[in-house]
């Protein structure tokens, strides 16, 4: 399949007419054909009308009907061949094994969505059967189901382009809920964007979906995206990126006559907390795992360890050089867009201007373009106490080591903590009691706690949060990853004393679907 | 127990400092004893952080501990005696077989949400064991619990005295979930509310739970509100009253540093679509109904039947007849306060005033002050889809019959509708067809659907929906009653590769609550 620089609206396609996005190759900075020119107002008001049209139709699709189509966006992607690979490697400068990996990983969340619609918990079924002969009043028979909440806008992420983009958890977990989705694609890498949305778009044709189930657009600057958070037809978004983009679509949403929720992804520097006992018994392992998960794939992840907390000792004395020694040593790799490589290099500055702020290693300085140079920090937790600057996320490679006097200044500085994605402790048994005061504050700061583990690595399964309180996210009651993903896009409607013959499929009396229900409250086996 | 007008801040009381609520017997006019002097800035302060010192202690409580602190409230509302009954109905004008059972449902509901902590589903623990063999990479083990957002600030309601106020659905569902609660009493009957939060205060003393578990502030005008949701101990926001004043709320939690949501119900006209053989077959019958449900407490429920939706014929037209007799023999009752007296009457002004309406029938005048006269007004649906002032609102027992051309235009309707907490369906076995075309539209409408009954009584059980899109609700994926309204207080936290000695309670091996935890993605019996 080649790339033609089209929007895709429903199951056509056509060249936009608007200034033009001019796709780039980051570790050359050369131009890469063709250019995309930007979607019309008229062309998001279309797929945005087309995607309302086609929900009634979609959001009653029976549950082997939606998985199939899953599965089948699955089975396209991976048809699309080497192809997707290199177009990925070029637009992203990430490693082909990297991309290779988020591929499996993108149809893999494809076909647990897939089952997870087969299986039907989301519709979160309750019955509470008719009491007629109940005092005072008689109890008519209540039932509850889950439906679609409507179109949902998706904005794909820079820095996974297939698994957080076109066809991502976002996209996954919207079209599992029923909702027809209209996706702006990120701007550093179309010619992918537009071959997943192909697939998708194959996908649609061959499981005979409802045109305008999906529709994927591209443009230059804000204003499509503003647009379409803004277009009556849209429903809910979803969102991975920056603090300021999230925020300023969450405003829009907010502004409208009706608004919408906005499933915003933003920012987290990650806390890792190194405990007295598992640092002193490994200082040399802890250190080399700490600088592989801080610059891997350049470090751009949401969970990137972005700060590391200890004990002032002869045991942090000892990571610290280590970790000098691994981080001086990680390579330099390409980043994502000449943006985020500029807005690296000024975080670095940031941190490396602040006088309290001590500079242990910088990695490789690289031969390609836009390399980032992985850093490492440190500083003192008195002086983290009270300069915010320093909980300011740098997207990349860049990490700061924070040393406490001791425990309690370590709870300190974890109460001191803006919401995050995750949070991590190293610990070894003697450490058992300093975790145990440590986890109460970090259930309230984060969506995730690892244990002796490095945060970069989201597992796609049932019990996954990749969310937390913001600025994490803008609603810390969701995930984006895992199958619980899915809740953001529905809402519970309630049918009352209704004649089985009116009953939507999943509340009909015979339970077609053979569902778990809660039954008067009390879980069905 | 004396009503001593003081606030109640944890186990303390004290009277405020700021200007004083007087409280008024509306029926009557007069002024009941004592004067509420208003909370203090520092009052609510100390509300506040006492409630997130409480926080710790109490979201970790048993779930047998918390269980029983909720029934005990029940117990102690329950041991207030007629005292209570004597109070509300003065403060409120509504009769004492009304309060009797919002009473009766008040305890009714505190002991469900006892029964649903016990439970244990509203954790709904996840469980994705390690698989270290799998390739190419090994999963750790992962395990999701829910747990509560934090303190959270509870707005009472005017028009449930008991049952939407200070120890109401939201008090009563945030507790539920682990959050400490600060209650802004309403105005209208702070005597009311200073006797059930001296309730609570002696359930919370008798079951031992932290001091700050519960706070109840009074005082006159917005200030108090708009202090407590902007300050930054509080977590969310629970809130029944008109859409101006939810959305002032909305808007001042969105421009906190760290936003928080507002679940606000706030306004529905309650959708009515009478189809025709339901209408010809039991005419008289529906038309008496239907004058009971709008004229029932003055038309001061949030589910009345604003709306009432026919097609133009013969059956329709004795309908109208019908209902202009029965509603031309209601009974005038005291409406809750002037201010809401004053409202019904500039609404229905509004709808007098409007060319295109018709007033069918006015109740009786009622002797007391602050009469709710009830009225019943019509007007065609081609009218009604160009006239956006229409839809909106009258607090109390006012209605308009829209008549529609066909089955076409009453879909047109329907499609018209700002979204509702409720509509129904009157209908007959030949209105199946009618009733399938207007499902899917009302679907994404509202929060329930009835089916020949009427939407005033609102069931609390595990099933019921009492939310709905915008602007029935700020946040239409809840509800308010029901045992899912747990859900608004909850965020999940996932536990990556926890030694079973740190996880928590729920989350241990040997799954100590025996919940039906869903494992693997499968849910356990």
């Amino acid at each position: 399949m080649t790339v033609s620089g089209h929007q895709l609206i429903g199951q056509t396609s056509h060249q936009g007419d608007q200034a033009a996005l001019e796709p780039v190759d980051p570790a050359t900075g050369k131009r890469l054909e063709p250019d995309f020119p930007g979607a019309s107002r008229k062309d998001i008001e279309q797929a945005c009308s087309l995607a309302l049209e086609a929900f009634g139709e979609y959001r009653e699709t029976s549950l082997e009907a939606r998985a199939n189509f899953l599965e089948t966006i699955a089975t396209e992607i991976e048809a699309l061949g080497p192809g997707l690979i290199e177009r990925a490697m070029a637009e992203t400068g990430l490693p082909k094994g990297r991309i290779e990996g988020e591929r499996g990983r993108t149809c893999g969340q494809l076909r647990l969505f897939a089952s997870v619609v087969r299986d039907g918990e989301w519709l979160d079924v309750r019955v509470d059967p008719a009491l007629p002969e109940r005092q005072p009043m008689p109890r008519l028979d209540l039932r509850q189901r889950h439906i679609a909440v409507g179109p949902v806008a998706v904005f794909g992420a820079s820095n996974f382009p297939l698994a957080f983009s076109v066809a991502g958890g976002d996209t996954a977990s919207a079209l599992a809920a029923g909702c027809p989705v209209v996706v702006k694609g990120h701007p550093g890498h179309p010619g992918t964007s537009e071959l997943v949305g192909r697939a998708i778009q194959q996908a649609a044709k061959a499981c005979q979906m409802p045109n305008g189930v999906f529709s994927l657009l591209f443009g230059v600057g804000n204003e499509i995206g503003q647009a379409l958070v803004a277009n009556p037809c849209i429903q809910a978004v979803g969102f991975t990126g920056s603090r300021r983009g999230g925020l300023a679509l969450a405003a829009i949403a907010q502004q409208r006559s009706v608004p919408i929720p906005v499933f915003a992804e933003m920012s987290s520097i990650n806390p890792v907390f190194i405990l007295p006992e598992a640092v002193a018994a490994r200082t040399g392992s802890l250190a080399k795992e700490f600088a592989v998960s801080l610059s891997m794939g350049a470090g751009q992840f949401c969970t990137n360890p972005g700060l590391i907390i200890g004990c002032r000792g002869k045991a942090l004395e000892a990571f610290k050089q280590a970790a000098t020694d691994a981080v001086a040593q990680a390579d330099a790799q390409t980043m994502l867009t000449s943006d985020i490589h500029a807005a690296y290099t000024q975080g670095i500055e940031r941190l490396s201007g602040n006088a309290n702020v001590q500079c242990l290693a910088s990695g490789e300085e690289g031969v390609v373009s836009n390399a980032c140079q992985p850093r490492l920090f440190t500083a003192h937790a008195s002086d983290f106490l009270i300069d915010e600057t320093l909980q300011q996320e740098v997207f990349g490679a860049a990490s700061l080591i924070i040393e406490c006097e001791g425990l309690e200044e370590m709870q300190r500085v974890a109460e001191s903590l803006e919401g995050q994605l995750t949070a991590t402790l190293h610990m070894d048994e003697g450490d058992m009691g300093a975790a145990q005061s440590l986890l109460p504050i970090l259930e309230t700061k984060v969506g995730r706690i690892l244990v002796n583990g490095w945060p970069t690595g989201v597992e796609v399964c049932h019990a996954m949060v990749h969310g937390g309180p913001f600025p994490a996210t803008s609603d810390s009651r969701t995930t984006s990853v895992g199958s619980a993903a899915i809740r953001r896009f529905l809402r519970p409607v309630c049918y009352q004393n209704f004649p089985d013959a009116l009953r939507p499929h999943a509340l009909k009396e015979a339970n077609p679907y053979r569902l778990h229900r809660l039954l008067d409250g009390e879980r069905e086996a």
